[in-house]
């Protein structure tokens, strides 16, 4: 590759500077600090996917779903772009379980994951001068794609004091005439709040009031879908076989799966609320409904020589070998977020590291 | 949704326009104009996967990869934005067996297949004020997603008078110092050609010279590295258990699969090329080498008051209940793109259709 400092393209800094703010990115820079002389095993408390923590596993039927899809031989081929009837219609028919109305597969849209669900809506919004409203603390993946795709982005608060709901004034103040949605997260990411139906309904009512749509996990607006339909005929699919087994999966998985998996995360919510009681130094006001986090405020009045939720966090792998995320990666400076989707066990071991890390810190 | 008139979003008119030139959507209008009395089987020669036919069915080796993967319960985690490593180790040893130095596995990154490869790479060229040159005939997607990102795209044709090489003359005087890329697309796609290797280095030649890189199937150049992990960072990842499949399938499918294969596409080239030589009016002039595509000019003035191409397949798909892909979909008016890896005997059936339909329709 003699003649590269020849070639045209130099690097894409735009993309550079959208991808920074992810929370991958933060979580790479803390593992990239951990000690690895340290032989104690690494608590991970800044992810997001319990999924390797046996408590966690997904049950046999999900599995049984996919491998009978892919045996059949039936599903190797491409999916429509919108995703395969059968896949739609047993999605349409879950989530109306506990509506007044029933969905259509038409409302439906398969995706790869919520990832692409948010870079497709997104896409779709960002148009000449548009902008978003999206809530702080929030997850920074929206940040990321409103950026790539030229969205301004203006932020509402999530008040803690409020058991972290929507700061509805902020929301009609910020809207204006290029204002084209508002994002809700619910149960919260990364506050582990969950709204109240009288809360929703305020939100709701808001956001009709400025002209707006609210992007939430299951609602969208009735006029974007063509849109959307344009934009997935120049996406990626989700793999047929997989949408294959979605039938069966949803058809068949029984609700002892799903209180099982609640039983361990109420369990492992109580322990990260009470032990986190006995760090002075970190006031964890709310204690977590739902979701698989807590935000925490730093108090670092009370440490010594930290600089801010960066420092701790950066130290804090390096000392204890525990990850945790600093909230300024959602969004909320000198505030960290707690996953407590482990083990019980393994979240009891980093706990106690975390206590001895702001004892030893400690200002005398 | 009664105030649905007073929403600020209002469609995104840009995603439209560049979701509308792609095969998908043409392909959706010729089937929509099939005669549903029409009580024969439709003959499928417009698309490009085989998948549905048994002959062409995949290996159980590559159902045993996934399969396995998933039950392993080991896989059903996040995975790294640019693919776990065994999947990209696995690759690069594949892609390393015939070539003089070795791909490390940081040369590979796992996409959900080549549509979001694409995307990746024109995401990661698109800068403001940048061209790409891509091939005419080609695959439109490249055009979409390049109109989608707003990277300019400048045409080199490939020659059928010299078995669909590429106008090396066109490349350098469309290239100026704001052409990042110029795409190849071997074996072609749709002229079902196969680059020679004194061409493909006439092409790598020429792209040095005028300091471009060159997008192939496994050829990326090294400076874009860094961006592509940017962007892949804010983009979705293949599904972590097919990924984990990947070590198991590259190394178990045995010769035997792939001499199978072709032996039943050579086949249907066969058929393909003989048939056609008996319809005056539809002139093929390379026999296909690869791929799965021929290209063959229409001759309008042997046929009755048909317009151009769309009108031909749409009438084809009508009258016959045979798809076909107009050739202005892929860049090229008046010709057909025609698929000939069906099932030997439905090919022999679709082109005898064919060519009763240009027998009814030639001019006396």
């Amino acid at each position: 590759m003699e003649n590269c400092r020849k070639w045209k393209f130099q690097g894409n800094e735009g993309l550079t500077t959208a991808s920074s703010i992810t929370i991958r990115g933060v979580r790479n820079m803390l593992m990239d600090n951990l000690n690895q002389d340290d032989p104690r095993v690494v608590v991970p408390l800044g992810h997001g996917d319990p999924s390797a923590f046996p408590s966690f596993r997904t049950t046999s039927v999900a599995e049984d779903g996919v491998v009978h899809a892919l045996r059949s031989g039936q599903f190797n081929c491409y999916s429509s772009t919108v995703g395969i009837l059968p896949a739609r219609r047993a999605v349409a028919e879950y989530l109306s379980r506990d509506l007044p109305y029933k969905l259509s597969p038409d409302d439906i849209f398969m995706t790869i994951g919520c990832t692409q669900a948010i870079e497709v809506v997104l896409t779709v919004l960002a148009q000449p001068g548009a902008n978003i409203l999206l809530p702080r603390p929030g997850y920074p993946f929206y940040d990321a794609r409103a950026s790539h795709s030229c969205l301004e982005v203006r932020y509402f608060d999530l008040l803690p004091e409020k058991g972290w709901e929507v700061d509805l004034k902020a929301v009609e103040d910020l809207a204006d005439e290029n204002t084209v949605a508002m994002v809700i997260i619910n149960p919260g990411n990364p506050c582990g709040n969950v709204f109240s139906y009288s809360h929703l309904k305020q939100v709701a009512e808001t956001a009709r009031k400025v002209g707006i749509m609210v992007i939430a996990d299951e609602v969208y607006g009735h006029q974007i879908v063509e849109s959307i339909k344009g934009y997935l005929n120049i996406s990626s699919d989700p793999p047929t076989f997989i949408q294959a087994g979605v039938p069966h999966i949803l058809s068949r998985t029984d609700d002892e799966f799903f209180s099982r998996i609640i039983c361990v995360l109420r369990e492992a919510a109580d322990i990260c609320d009470a032990k986190l009681k006995e760090i002075p130094c970190i006031n964890c006001r709310n204690k977590p409904e739902g979701s698989m986090f807590v935000m925490a405020k730093l108090d670092l009045s009370l440490l010594d020589g930290i600089k801010n939720d960066i420092d701790f966090c950066l130290r804090l792998a390096k000392e204890e070998s525990v990850i945790v995320l600093p909230g300024v990666a959602v969004g909320l400076k000198d505030w960290l977020r707690i996953t407590f989707a482990v083990e019980p066990s393994s979240l009891k071991d980093g706990l106690s590291r975390i206590k001895a890390f702001c004892k030893r810190h400690a200002k005398r």
